[in-house]
């Protein structure tokens, strides 16, 4: 392995489009969810928008113009502001739970799972995810992620990107920065892990927000890794290893 | 399985005793490497001696009598405070570091793996104990422990049996205290879970503390349930919720 690499013990990966297939999953299973109840409804575009919603509420939180408040309660808000755009006004208050949950259901993308597998033979591996530890835990054990530990940013009370949830893991590890890397599909998120002296792994995920994608197709700065997907990023931090 | 224990979603276990067995490891590991380094020592009384400041060092935190510091640190100050009544203060800087995280390296009973994996299939598990983070995560490595996540006390920064360690797990995982049990082979440790809505699940370590243990033989509360060992807590939670 490279020798600047060689130091690191803890892989932090984000979630949401990296690990998970948040718009995928949303739509399969509120599709099949609302089948089943005779709701019908543009789950895909619900999805997205819903996700639109996701930095400007948490960047009302790392502001300080509110405390701080769960993602679960963050997009709990974003869904019923939602609801007369799509014709759903109708929905019980524990129709919206079901919904709003379904955060908690996400499923892994196919190279997630073996990847992850692989690579916790040798690190330490958990998600730093804006996800709150509830819904991180109740992912995890949908979708089979084997994590050995979460540091959701609700353990450090500071969104990404703030400089206290990328260090915060590595102070809880009682590791330098340097010994931690961020692995995850968002090059903004990778800048700013970087900024904060952690190392850094890529990859894409294209089809993250389907048609709508602008961004994030390739590498924008020279990562410490740049993969194909989790698989590939286990195969390139194992194997090379070796030599 | 009992209609009181059907809401139960989250297993804490407490990890020193519990689940791993630190006084045979701290003595085959130290005497292995002190073989191997030519330092002879008593390390079972070591061990005895080392665990005895455990509940004094942490309750000058608990009383706020000293500001939040890691069991790591605290272990470290204990070590030092043995080495001439152990003939050891020749060792260097490296040798106590190496002995101080011997706590990371701790073994698991017997049946701990299998009964947790089982375990896992249906609760989200996690260790509930005052070990730190880092030390807790270097653990589950060493021993293979299939934690979901960790729910080191310091996280909260309140040592158990403080109200908020226990409460801590429930709020987290956004659950009644009552859909938390708590898991250990201390009854002092369920007592305080207890008193605040936790479950309780009980087994006896009749060999923690080997000649010198003069508690914990048996269940002195009517614990919710009471098992022989992990292995037995998993059949009881698992198969009689068939019935």
């Amino acid at each position: 392995m490279r020798t600047d690499l060689q130091a690191v013990k803890v892989l932090v990966f984000d979630v949401f489009g990296s690990v998970v297939d948040w718009r995928g999953s949303i739509v399969r299973d509120l599709s099949s969810w609302g089948a089943s109840r005779g709701i019908a409804a543009d789950w895909e575009a619900l999805a997205l928008a819903w996700r639109s919603y996701y930095q400007p509420k948490m960047e009302a939180v790392r502001s300080g113009q509110r405390p701080w408040t769960l993602l679960d309660d963050l997009h709990r808000e974003s869904l019923e502001s939602l609801l007369p755009e799509f014709g759903l006004t109708y929905l019980s208050a524990e129709d919206l739970d079901h919904i709003n949950r379904v955060w908690h259901r996400l499923d892994a993308w196919p190279d997630a799972i073996s990847g992850l597998t692989r690579l916790k033979s040798r690190y330490v591996i958990g998600p730093l995810s804006n996800g709150n530890i509830a819904l991180l835990a109740n992912m995890a054990k949908h979708a089979g992620l084997p994590w050995d530990l979460s540091f959701s940013t609700e353990w450090f009370k500071a969104y990404k990107p703030m400089p206290e949830s990328y260090l915060g893991v590595a102070n809880a590890m009682r590791v330098k920065p340097s010994q931690v890397m961020l692995c995850a599909c968002h090059n903004d998120d990778l800048r700013s892990a970087r900024a904060v002296g952690l190392k850094t792994a890529f990859w894409a995920r294209p089809t993250e927000y389907g048609a709508a994608q602008s961004k994030d197709f390739e590498a924008t700065d020279a990562w410490d890794v740049v993969a194909t997907d989790i698989r590939d990023l286990a195969r390139q931090l194992l194997d090379e290893s070796k030599h």
